[in-house]
């Protein structure tokens, strides 16, 4: 005979065990009626696992601790699997806890502690090897149960304590990330004992990024996935069930449901979400994820418009506003701008001290001011449009388009912005983004019908070399990657044959000195960059590299390497 | 025969080994021509210690490694210790090096991985515990000597191993806080041999904070500091010295050098900085900072003037600017107010729409506006004034007063800058800092001529509770610290008895339902200004709790523990 085990993928709200015991009550009923002998829960799913500095509160550990109790309560007749810290003499751990018949009988730490990327355990948390396995009698047959907490999965150590185990209990609160989707598949296929791997869902941040648990909780047998819950961000209580999962919308619903759940646990007021509607590609997106996620009538879009802003973009936002059903309010800036020209004269001073670039960034200044001033009024909250390429090269005015209580595109490239908006016009059916908007790549050609611009200045366009650009700034941010090695296959000639190699040839940049001058543009503006990012809205992290918690920075200037001092001097005498 | 052993208390720059490390070859020449058996330089002195994720590039690595050669081939005749990472198959450590006769002869990888405040450790390094002792040679006498890297001083079982030794050479590079002035001193005074420790001078960052090093090297006999070398944050090689600390300007020394160090280190180029002087106490202390770090030609005062600011806080920035000799505009900013008021209109919000407190703000983040265009103009930099009371708070508004690129104050109370300006007067030997903004104590009333106000309406001042507010926001952003603990206290009569009695009694806060009004009003406002505090620039460091860094939070709301309710209730009913 064997086990019926369910799956409780829960929605874990940070720093609210009230709501996250509740709901895993409820589903512990519900197995009950089911017939279920264990249900099993995420990873740290009483009080979430970013709680920051909040961990150091000897007061909040102790009501995390108290929920156990609760929780065990609940164990008559059904054995429950869950995640919370254990403690002992101050020294903190994170754990699995079975209970049964009303008692907690089995408790296990997590061994490997998570430090990179968006993880701080170390700070918080101590590592503890133990055994791992509790028994379970059913029909006078005893199962062997294994508990592994987070990524002790991926230690093998851990694992080889396992292997006479009939289950294990996999139980993880995972960050997604494009990168990682398939990483725990290859890893479980080694794996024999019948796997439950119960993963959180929902949102969760850090500070600096929100971070997204697609759930995805899933059954294996011999390392084959047969089972797969919800992927879509979304709770669900399940003993076996079968997802239809369309990968091909993954990303705009994890950006829709980070929008979501930021409004709803952050927020909490329902608020108008306020955003400038420009016409162009990054505002576009951003306003139909909005409304995805909140409804037409949450959104309030905003033209700002200056002298500089073509009739073209004036008509996709007003257009796209339709399209969507949300209000846009149309007015101009050039008034405060003239004023704020005075201002300087009053200040002393003149017209020649005041160039283009002066005038672009007031102007993105003034935006920033109404776009508070709106919010303030509409008791509103300001959505915030740039993408990672802006965000890592600095392509933004600090206090003005850079603003906002959330950034949803900042860890998404432009090239990743043009596939996302094709997604989002088939789901609404029709041409939601502009299609003039985004480029046509044909063999040897890139063509815009209107390319992307600030509209600061007449015929500005924005200066990155997309696709090429994309691809580099994904490599730079990568913490695995060296520029080195970049500029070594350019020197051996293996990057122009790789797939990147047609839009480096495309900006001609397969000529080195031209090469080197782009890649040192890009390397200078992304460090100097830093002090804007400093001051920037919270990023929905969907990459192991976004800006933020998981790819930290200082400010300063660096020391050139040997090696890429020598790199350069080849490549410029190709 | 004793050994000669210099102190090598290096300036660290992070990211520029090929300075550092130059700086080193200057002072082991010296110690030659001295006579010096071995000189010793801090922890992680050849690269820096806070480089973020720049750890994770092998390729920094190995320009790291690469230096370790060229320190070794200066030990001709002399013994040289540094510290600096190793690396065995991609595992790297926190290490202290040892070199003789141009070779490497001893490596003490550190076994404390430090993990709280603003460490990170354990994100890039890994611990090791090993051996901790090397003999020197001199006269034919041996001479047993340990190196002990950083916090493993406060390791027991590290400490134990090194009993045996005649000379303990102690590295650091440890940020200065107010909080740890003494720790060291305490924990040497058990220890037997004759300890060197040596520590980094200067500043580094961490993305959200600047971290100050004092320097403070010193030597011990017996447990007893025989010799200290500088310590207002500045580099100085010596035998040995007696430097005179005369503790009252350690914060001022402190905010000065940060100030000189990101300029110089950060900005590079000798810009100007820019500063809003509303003549108030914060912009006035700041402005003497800047002028004590850079000289009044490299500060550039503004003044500026809403309808609401009164001609005594005018007066007061322009006397503040003729005493300290720094250029101030004067101007207003109500043509761009009014220009900002009118286009609301345009986008159909009336008057009624708009109450004080939105003019209000947007009348700060006008001034945000022009100060980073007057900043943009003069090629400058702009210095933010705000204090850890306002930032705790959220008493700013974003993208107007919250702006910068460092904030000097944001780790100090107001209370905390009382102190100061009177220490910045004694300085200058005359009035800079208007006496009339400090607060007169007597010992029934709180005396001000002119009380805190962000002059932004008629008649407005500050909210907070001056003295208690400053306590009550150290404890609350001390990891130590639980809330509920202070609720106990008030409860059990003892707070009323300590020294914050006095002003809790003065507020009437000894008023039960005043003191929880007043506690949860501080409690919201500290939770909701974290999202203001995401977006605000770096602070400098001076306690363990500074924002940033150091004291890390997560968005979102908390449920109140069991016991928070209890005492709460306990308290309403007294």
């Amino acid at each position: 005979m064997t086990l019926k085990i369910a799956l409780g993928q829960l929605l874990v709200e940070s720093g609210h065990p009230s709501v996250n015991v509740q709901k895993m009550k409820n589903m512990i009923a519900q197995a009950k009626e089911d017939g279920v002998d264990i249900i099993v829960f995420p990873q740290m799913c009483v009080g979430g696992y970013f709680l920051a500095d909040k961990w150091y509160s000897s007061e909040w550990r102790k009501e995390l601790l108290f929920y156990n109790e609760e929780i065990a309560g609940c164990s008559d007749g059904i054995g429950v699997v869950w995640g919370n810290i254990y403690e002992e003499n101050n020294i903190v751990f994170d754990a699995g806890y079975y209970a049964h018949n009303q008692e907690i009988t089995y408790i296990q730490p997590k061994q490997n502690l998570q430090q990179t990327g968006v993880y701080n355990d170390g700070r918080y948390l101590t590592s503890q090897a133990s055994n791992c396995a509790f028994v379970f009698e059913k029909d006078r047959q005893q199962h062997i149960l294994g508990i592994v907490v987070g990524d002790d999965l991926y230690n093998d150590k851990v694992m080889e304590r396992l292997v006479a185990c009939d289950y294990i209990l996999h139980i993880e609160s995972k960050p997604w990330t494009l990168d990682d989707e398939n990483k725990k598949d290859e890893r479980v296929a080694t794996l024999l004992p019948k796997v439950y791997s119960v993963n959180a869902a929902g949102m969760q941040n850090t500070g600096k990024n929100i971070v997204m648990f697609d759930g995805k909780s899933c059954v294996y047998e011999k390392g084959i996935r047969v089972c797969t819950l919800r992927d879509d961000f979304a709770e669900e209580y399940a003993v076996c069930d079968y997802y239809d999962h369309s990968k091909k919308y993954k990303l705009l619903n994890c950006l829709v449901r980070a929008i979501q759940e930021f409004d709803r646990q952050i927020m909490g007021y329902n608020p108008k979400w306020i955003i400038g509607l420009s016409g162009g590609l990054d505002s576009s997106v951003t306003a139909a994820l909005l409304t995805m996620a909140l409804g037409s009538e949450r959104v309030c879009g905003y033209n700002l418009a200056t002298k500089y802003n073509s009739q073209k973009t004036k008509d996709n936002a007003q257009n796209e506003a339709d399209a969507l059903g949300i209000k846009i309010r149309n007015g101009y800036i050039s008034d405060i701008h003239k004023a704020t020209t005075e201002t300087m004269h009053i200040y002393g001073y003149n017209d020649e001290q005041m160039p283009t670039l002066v005038h672009e960034n007031i102007q993105a200044r003034i935006r920033g001011n109404v776009l508070s001033t709106f919010s303030q009024i509409e008791n509103g909250v300001i959505m915030n449009n740039g993408n990672k390429i802006e965000v890592a090269l600095g392509y933004a005015t600090l206090y003005g388009d850079s603003i906002g209580a959330m950034s949803p595109l900042g860890d998404l490239t432009k090239v990743q912005l043009f596939e996302l908006s094709r997604q989002i016009n088939m789901k609404f059916e029709k041409e939601i983004i502009p299609e003039r908007l985004l480029p046509v790549v044909t063999e040897n050609e890139l063509l815009w019908e209107m390319a992307p611009s600030a509209e600061l200045k007449d015929n500005q366009y924005d200066p990155m070399k997309w696709f090429y650009h994309d691809w580099l700034i994904s490599k730079l941010t990568d913490s695995k990657c060296n520029v080195e090695d970049i500029m070594e296959s350019y020197l051996d000639g293996s990057l122009l044959q790789s797939e990147v190699g047609r839009w480096i040839k495309h900006y001609h940049l397969d000529e080195p000195k031209a090469f080197i001058d782009d890649l040192e543009w890009v390397l200078r503006q992304m460090r100097i960059a830093i002090f804007k990012r400093i001051q920037m809205p919270p990023i929905v992290m969907v990459t192991n590299s976004a800006y933020g918690s998981n790819h930290l920075e200082i400010q300063g200037t660096w020391d050139v390497t040997r090696r890429y001092q020598e790199l350069k001097e080849k490549i410029l005498a190709m």
